[in-house]
Order: C-alpha cells, then sequence, then structure tokens
C-alpha cells in the first residue's frame, strides 16, 4: 500500500499464493488480505507481477518478447474487481524464442534495479528455485535464461539416493569453495561426481554438512559454467540476499567475476513503483 | 536353482528385495520363494550378489578394492540359514578409494562376461538407475565410475517443473539424438537447457514425446562426455536389452563409440556360477 507515487503506507504478505489458488479464488483472497485498506467506493490501484499472470494464475497476462524493456506496462492486463472498488493490473513476463525461455516476476526486479541504477549495463543473477541470469544493456533485458540449479539441488538432496549422506544441517565452506573450483575446472565432471559423494559416505564417514556443501558447489559452478557469458566480461548484480545468494556471491567471486548484491524485496518494491508510473500516463 | 554346475533346473523371482526388507527378513522371505526346493537336511548352496550384502541388507558383505578381479570369492560371506539346510554365500562388492565409487552386484555380471568371453578387454556399461561403467583389463576391473543419470531423468521427469511438458508415452528418435549430439558438443550447456524445455512447452506447444527424448539425451549426452575415457579408445560391451539400454546404445554410436550389447540376465548366471566353482575349489 502507497501513497503519493512512493511512499509505503502498508505491508502486508500472505503465503496463499498462486500454487495453491484456483483462478476464481485470487479475488477472494486480495479482499481478505487487504481488509480495512479496501476502499469503499475509488478504483484503488493494485499492481501484480509474477506467477498471478501465468496460464493457471488469476487472468493469463502476455510476454513481452526479449530485447525488450523490462516493464513493458503497455502489455499489461487490466480489469476490474471486488465490485469496482480495485483496478487489477497485471504485468506481462517476459519471454525469450531462442533459446526458448520465460519469466513472470524477475522482469519487474529487474525494472527496480534501472529505476534505481538509471544506465546499469552489465549482468544480473537472481538466485532461486529456478535462478534466472539477464544480460542488461540500454535499458533492457538483452537476452536471459534460467537453471534449475535450485530444484536440481532440493530433489538430488531430500529425494534422491544422495539423501543418506546429506542430513544434518552443517555446511562446509571449504567443501563448497573446493567444489566450485572443481566444477569451473571440469564441467562436463559433474554428473560423475553425484554419486560419489554418496560413495565417500559409505567409505569414509564423511560429515554430512561437507556433503550438502559439495553437491551445492558442483551444482552452482556448472551453472556459472553454462553461463559464463552473462558474467565474464561485466559486473553481475546478485538480486537477493538469501543463504543462496550469498553462495552464488562466493562461488562467482572464486570464478574471478565482478559481483555486487543487492536486496530483492525493495526491488519489486521499486519496479511496481515504477511499472504504477508508467501505467499512469 | 541349478545342477551339474551349470544346468538351470528351476527359476524363481520376488519384488521383496533389500529395498522392502529388514535384515531379519531375508531368511523367511528365501525360505518360502524357494518353497519345495528346500532340501530336508543337505547343505543347499546359495550365492548371492548385490544389495543383499549392504549394510541394510541381510548380513553385510565387504568390498573387494579395485582394481580386482570381478568375483572375489576369498571375501564373500559365508553363513548357514534355515537349520543348516541352506549354506550362504553373499559375495562382496567392489570399492573404488579415489574417486569413490561403490557396485554391488554389478561386478558378478562383469564376472559372468569374462566367464564367457575370457580375455576380454574394454569397457563395460551397466545402464540403469545408477549406471556403471568400468574398464576391464587383465581379467580385472581397473577403474569405474557410477552415474546418477537414470535417477535424475526419473526425479526431473516426474517430480520437477519439467513433468507438466514431459506428460504421455511418445519417445520422439530424432529429439534425442539432438539433444545428444547437443551434449557431446557442448556438456557445459546442458544444465541451461533444462528449463528450455518447459519453456519450449509453454511458447510453443511442443510434443510432449520431444521433450522426454530431449531430456533423456542431454543427460545420457552427458554422461558420455564424462566417461569418454572409457569408451573412447576401446570397445564397449553394454549389459542389458531394456528400452534405457538400447538409449545408451544410440547415443554410443552418435558419439562414434564401438558398441556391443548382451543380455543382462544371462551373465548374472554366470557370474554367480562361476563364483560357485571358485568357492568349490
Amino acid at each position: 500500500m502507497m501513497e503519493s507515487d512512493d511512499q509505503v503506507v502498508d505491508h502486508r504478505t500472505s503465503d496463499r499464493g498462486m500454487g495453491s489458488l484456483k483462478p476464481n479464488e485470487f479475488e477472494p483472497v486480495l479482499i481478505d488480505l487487504l481488509g480495512d485498506i479496501l476502499p469503499k467506493a475509488d478504483k484503488l490501484p493494485v499492481i501484480c507481477c509474477g506467477m498471478v499472470g501465468a496460464r493457471q494464475g488469476w487472468v493469463e497476462a502476455p510476454y513481452a518478447a526479449c530485447p525488450c524493456e523490462p516493464s513493458a506496462t503497455d502489455q499489461a492486463v487490466t480489469f476490474e474487481a471486488a465490485e469496482g472498488r480495485l483496478a487489477i493490473h497485471i504485468l506481462p513476463g517476459v519471454k525469450q524464442i531462442a533459446p526458448p525461455d520465460v519469466m513472470r516476476g524477475e522482469e519487474t526486479q529487474i525494472a527496480g534495479l534501472l529505476a534505481e541504477a538509471p544506465g546499469f549495463e552489465g549482468a544480473v543473477c537472481l538466485p532461486g528455485t529456478h535462478s534466472k541470469w539477464a544480460k542488461i544493456a540500454n535499458g533492457r533485458i538483452e537476452t536471459f535464461r534460467t537453471f534449475m540449479t535450485g530444484e536440481l539441488f532440493a530433489l538430488l538432496s531430500n529425494q534422491s539416493i544422495l539423501r543418506h549422506s546429506l542430513g544434518g544441517d552443517g555446511f562446509d565452506e571449504a567443501a563448497f569453495a573446493q567444489a566450485v573450483t572443481d566444477a569451473l575446472e571440469d564441467p562436463a565432471a559433474v554428473t560423475g561426481e553425484f554419486f560419489a559423494i554418496r560413495a565417500a559416505t559409505l567409505l569414509n564417514d564423511h560429515a554430512a554438512g561437507a556433503g550438502r556443501a559439495r553437491l551445492s558447489g558442483l551444482l552452482i559452478g556448472a551453472e556459472l559454467v553454462a553461463a559464463h557469458s552473462f558474467w565474464q566480461e561485466s559486473e553481475t548484480v546478485i538480486i537477493g540476499e538469501s543463504a543462496l545468494a550469498k553462495a552464488y556471491r562466493e562461488a562467482l567471486t572464486i570464478a574471478g567475476a565482478a559481483v555486487r548484491t543487492v536486496p530483492g524485496d525493495e526491488l519489486t518494491l521499486a519496479g511496481l513503483t515504477a511499472a504504477y508510473r508508467n501505467l499512469k500516463r
């Protein structure tokens, strides 16, 4: 909830997101979340980004075709809700035809980065379940790529045979660094290193924290090699301050990249604010 | 059940394997399976290989240290069961210290291959949930390596975001071949290609069979690059005739390897027979 374009006057969160909602459930959940903020009559503008615009979301928003500005508000989907008391704007995602790729939500964080640092050129790395890399130039997303590294780590560590070798909460920083180095030196060998984590536990009673860190380092290291065209010749901004974002920062530093980290929530807000201003024009 | 060392007189199977049994359940399950074959008094020799000798199996058998002959019967664990009517021999697995690796069961198929083709030298590929590659020379396993390719495929196709893009039973041979070629040419890029399968479905309504085949081809192709030292300079024998074994054969042929396929069940029997003869000595 913002006033005068950029003053946050209220802030509410909910875990009732796209993954657990049917299309007709978004409106009541939003009304419930707004509660006393819901105006009596005025059309309160609501700017939305992310999976809310997916095919299985509230209302499907299109994808702007990359290369493009990250906030393609001219392609936003606009409709009324709550009997006219809300004016909903769902921002488009971004698609890329070759290689095929899509994003929803990350483009708004990138728009926020450009709003805060106009003229930024370089790489943006957004760690997550599906990490995204984007190349930014001339105020546009020139190209981007998605890696399933986070999801692969979760599947391998929780559901594969490796789960027996990765228990516990420890995280061995040295093992992580060594694994990143190994993957950078020989990325093609990485798929052969997974089972070795299991075998090492069977043969040597390795600490589980070392196995977890090694798996993470191998996967992130392999991603860095595949994404090298993004970070190799320009500065990389990592969006987010999670433990995962810190691991990416560490891995990129090992790879010799120039890295900077910025908080993600603030950029989302800045991106939504910029979109709102565009929509008002 | 065999007589005169190499005549099969009966054959029984059960799905009650190591994964679902506690150590004290192996004996009653075996007695139940044998039924009328269980002798009244004689010590019937029972030769076992595989996960029955794992730490969570019936009785833990050691690992022979590689390089070694594939049938290290001098390290078998021997004990009586069924009140002395069965003489159980659990064959050892094989371990490798660097890089760390283990196998249980595959060594007996390799022993069977060497029993049927004494003097064989080259690579052995055993496709499966965890595929194994072994280099054979002088009647020994010189080195080996395990790849979690099959498990990765199962996890990615059934439980990751890709599951929405891989439904159906089709398998597009041309998409498989292209993916193998792509992985052989640029194995480091493979982790960036997974999400593209999902994005291609969202953007182009690709057939699910193409996505499944592409994922399989990318994973097997990446494994071949990591395992190139096994197949690049010698003949490769693929053990098994499953659909997966056929996919490995196709991929290896694309990579330019010299490949031959042999049935797996027959080799297991030949390996167990060879172990029995060794034990009798």
